[in-house]
């Protein structure tokens, strides 16, 4: 059997499901899987569609996952696209529109691959797909819904593969085995406004505040790990909004973002800015009030057998042997890991989210075929 | 002849001359000067009246002057207010209304003085009146207009007394020598903007803004001279207005004022600035554009016959000692104090630019005597 994975990814992309909307693109995928004898169960969440489709028996203790999402991010302006965003148009080899790599062909190529596999060579184990339309929102619905309705119905996956780009440049290159951690925190300084001639009858919140940033952002997390760059942190505003320079303000706020290894943790990092900010609102005599919220913690599947397994894939369809890195933003990847080994394997991504979005026809042949390795040498 | 100042004073309070009104406030104190023998000279500029009001002859080498404004601050919300803004009740011997200290009771006095004295005591010398309408507000069209019409007219202040309210509770306990320049300075840093996830492909403003903001903040410009307090900066406001926490801004912009004293000039100060944004512009590798106004240079009148003339006048008038002070803003002293030696004396400031202004009539007549003295002493 051959399923087309870029007639699938075509028919997805002419589904308009700009996220959190469905616009059909969950049914495009579910009827071919349906015909193939997955068993599909809906999993809906705070007004989210997501699917979990399986094949072969849920006890079966030898499971292989696949995760993506068929959810897209707004088209910004339409009259900056050559080619209709939901048309699917494909022009000397390549496929226009949005979610064309980011990630309509990854769910087309595993999709296609899995029917394929379990039609010509049905395997003593099970299949699980995880598809959520929640994933470039706010991503509270979507695969982490997929993965408490598993724990409740006591479906696991032994591993699991996610089709999101992760090629900077070629096919081939880069596969992700983890990724930094990521959390933001927001400052406020509070002293007490004021005449500017006369400073001392005020009590300058600004000081301390720059003082604070300058401690945070010269300050070096780690040089990296074995497997991740080093930490970063970006200040990234810092707002007074006060017009008059003849006036002191009496508060000033800003934000931090920190992208983290496994060097730390979102608590340990919590700590550190903590004391920072009680050490400079001591040294200054200001409040300063810290709120933190965590993302996403760092985590590593580290390289072993199934990243092997996955390398030796992508090198037989692609003569290259991929980058095992952990860069770049958060994926669903961060809620599976504490479930099982996740690796993160697709396409290209260079125009991810940006106008007239696309993806190499060839590529989404190519990456099937790296898929349909990875489930025949895994349940070999 | 005995001029009742507090009667002029709230006929110049009803006048609502909310800069750069003049509403008749001018013509109040116009038409008692010219009967008492004064010439007058309207100087009008940029939609400003202003009045010179001279007595004697313009080429004498002995001219007392006085200078003052009649325009005012607006009075904010009228329902705050429990006395009529502009009708100058007096209730318990205190005098309600905006410009009732700051400073339409100071105007009153010295021309209910210099009316008196010229005609009881007819002097060996002038007396030069500069009045202005422009003080409140840009103060481009006001003081520096009557000095710019004397320099064109060859007409010369030999010493000026200033009526601004110059004492921060009691009557009598200081009297001003001198100001501290006044500077502000923009900053903006421009780097390149990026995804936070990815800081090295960015280059953040933000680290060179608080690194430079910290090492002015932190700079002791001085200690204090003979007659001025330690020079002051305070950065007033920084601002990025960056909503994105996953977004490196691209720029960032503060702005610092500097209060200096004797110990600085406003060049230097700018060299300085300048300097410190170049080498903070190297070291992270970014533009910083720097904007600098200054609005006046720190000047005093050094102690000698003039101030012991005004602080004897003070000591028989109220038996306190006044303190030769250089706090404080700016006044329109700092453009006369280019012609001759200029000393400010005047009334209680506490409720200047407040609701309720207020004054007491007491001191209205105290103020007079104070000023009547100095004339009479110094053409003595």
């Amino acid at each position: 059997m051959t399923t087309d994975p870029a007639a699938l990814t075509a028919a997805l992309i002419r589904c308009p499901s700009v996220t959190p909307a469905d616009a059909g693109a969950l049914d495009v995928i579910a009827e071919p899987l349906a015909a193939a004898g997955f068993e599909l169960t809906w999993v809906d969440r705070g007004g989210i569609r997501n699917l979990l489709a399986r094949w072969g028996d849920k006890a079966h203790p030898r499971t292989f996952g696949f995760n993506g999402h068929t959810d897209v991010v707004p088209i910004g302006d339409e009259a900056d696209w050559t080619h209709a965003p939901f048309g699917a148009e494909v022009e000397g080899g390549t496929m226009y529109g949005r979610g064309a790599c980011d990630m309509k062909s990854g769910v087309a190529a595993f999709v296609a691959a899995a029917i394929d596999f379990v039609t010509d060579t049905p395997p003593d184990g099970a299949i699980l797909i995880a598809i959520t339309g929640d994933e470039e929102g706010d991503a509270t619905d979507g695969t982490v819904a997929l993965l408490d309705h598993m724990e409740q119905a006591g479906e696991a996956m032994s591993v699991c593969l996610v089709g999101e780009p992760t090629c900077p440049s070629e096919m081939g290159e880069m596969l992700k085995i983890g990724r930094r951690g990521s959390m933001s925190a927001w400052f406020t300084v509070t002293g007490t406004q004021g005449h500017s001639a006369y400073p001392h009858r005020a009590n300058n919140p600004l000081p301390a505040m720059v003082r604070l940033m300058d401690r945070l952002a010269s300050h070096e997390l780690d040089t990296g790990t074995d497997h991740f760059d080093p930490s970063t942190l970006a200040v990234v505003t810092i707002d007074t909004g006060n017009p008059a320079n003849n006036v002191i303000p009496a508060q000033c706020t800003s934000c931090v973002n920190i992208r983290f290894n496994d060097a730390h943790s979102g608590a340990d990092l919590s700590d550190w800015l903590r004391t920072e900010a009680v050490e400079v609102a001591t040294a200054f005599g200001v409040a300063i009030n810290v709120q933190i919220k965590i993302s996403g913690e760092s985590f590593i599947t580290q390289p072993g057998p199934f990243s092997d397994l996955i390398v030796a894939a992508v090198q037989a369809e692609t003569n290259r042997t991929p980058e095992l890195s952990t860069s770049g933003g958060t994926s669903d990847a961060r809620f599976i890991q504490a479930h099982c080994p996740v690796i993160e394997c697709g396409l290209v991504g260079q125009s991810m989210h940006k106008v007239d979005e696309h993806v190499e026809v060839a590529h989404i042949h190519q990456l099937k075929g790296i898929y349909t390795r990875a489930l025949r040498d895994w349940f070999a």
